[in-house]
């Protein structure tokens, strides 16, 4: 059986072998929530920057600039980090350069992998098919909060490891703990993560509409994966 | 009201203000069992070292001395990781130097703290009761398994963090999502925690025994704190 493991933090994803595993991205507030959404509604590709100026900097090659850093759009930046700014289509057929507080950073730590998917839950069951289609050992990279654990990343590598047991085994110990702490409290996921930290930082800026766009599962059927040129698109 | 945080690795503890806080440093299996186990027995202090040499040269100062690297007795050593070994009560009276994979690590990086307790399922009612008698915010420092998050560690947490609900808040995400898993499998820790990797790695070393006794509650009343010459003894 093919395996399924949980790492909490950009910081500690040097303990990992990366190596011919498929690794899921995720911060759920917002980066890759917004990737998927972006991607979904006629953005045509996403460059990600770990650095806000080389980013910036992609605005004189034609590209939309997104740059959010602490929850805040960045000075000089088109766009923050919602999103729903994304929804209505507006975009579309736009390239998209974007550098997040810690989405983009976990991006970029994720290289020398088999495969970089993005995880959002608007498209979980699609990346669920997606990598149930493949044999490879899978590693949920969850972004975290500047280091720490956060609760919205984990429970979405929760209700991914739970979403694939009939192919990946879960016997490491994070991946365990998620997928328990999903099935305790996965039925109501809206109100118990408006209760953590992050969404309770994201509220403080007026954005109740974002996170209940991030928890709302299963709006697309596309999957998000980073391509041989660094081009996030969808599959 | 009085704060509880909880941080899953060594590799993320800088993360942390540690200053002016209660550190509860936790290895299930053994290494603070152990601990709590010896001064629980007649041991009169222990010494902690993160290296193994340093700790192999206090025989000569007449210390007892227990080294344990990857779950099996380091060479040259007395005695290994195991607390059982203790219950007897033929060290009492005698000194304990200690090295062990993880948790004497886990020691080591606490400090500059207000004060450092070892957390053990063998003491965690005395270990609420001491912490609530005090005006302190409190730090869960779970060792883990080389850098990794570990089942053991991280539900002995969650059962503290439970444990002090009437006086310390769990708003930071970790403490709550290990609160939270506790509720879920705490009424069968023993059954549920065999399945943990940590504990199969033992059971391949033949120590059911040990890992049992590690999660045993409240066998003793003493709690067990790094004094100001760097020696845990109890309180």
């Amino acid at each position: 059986m093919r395996k399924v493991e949980v790492c909490f933090s950009p910081e500690l994803i040097h303990l990992f072998d990366l190596e011919d595993k498929i690794v899921v991205v995720v911060d759920i507030f917002r980066a890759t929530s917004t990737m998927v959404a972006a991607l979904a509604n006629g953005i045509e590709s996403i460059l990600s920057f770990a650095d806000l100026e080389a980013c910036r900097l992609m605005k004189e090659k034609g590209f939309l600039i997104g740059g959010e850093r602490n929850g805040l759009t960045a000075p000089g930046f088109e766009m923050g980090n919602s999103p729903v700014a994304y929804l209505s289509g507006e975009y579309s057929g736009r390239k998209l350069a974007m550098t997040t507080t810690n989405g983009t950073q976990a991006i970029e730590k994720s290289k020398g992998a088999f495969e970089i998917l993005i995880g959002a839950f608007p498209n979980l069951q699609a990346t669920v098919s997606y990598i149930q289609d493949q044999n490879k050992d899978v590693l949920i990279h969850c972004a975290g909060w500047k280091g720490h654990f956060n609760l919205e990343d984990s429970l979405y590598a929760g209700a991914l490891v739970k979403s694939l047991e009939s192919t990946h085994e879960s016997s490491e110990d994070g991946a365990m703990a998620m997928s328990l702490l999903f099935e305790k409290v996965g039925h109501n996921l809206k109100g118990f993560l408006s209760q953590a930290s992050h969404a309770k930082r994201l509220q403080n800026h007026g954005i109740e509409e974002d996170i209940d766009f991030c928890l709302t599962l299963d709006l697309y059927e596309i999957v998000v994966k980073l391509d041989e040129r660094g081009f996030l698109v969808k599959v």
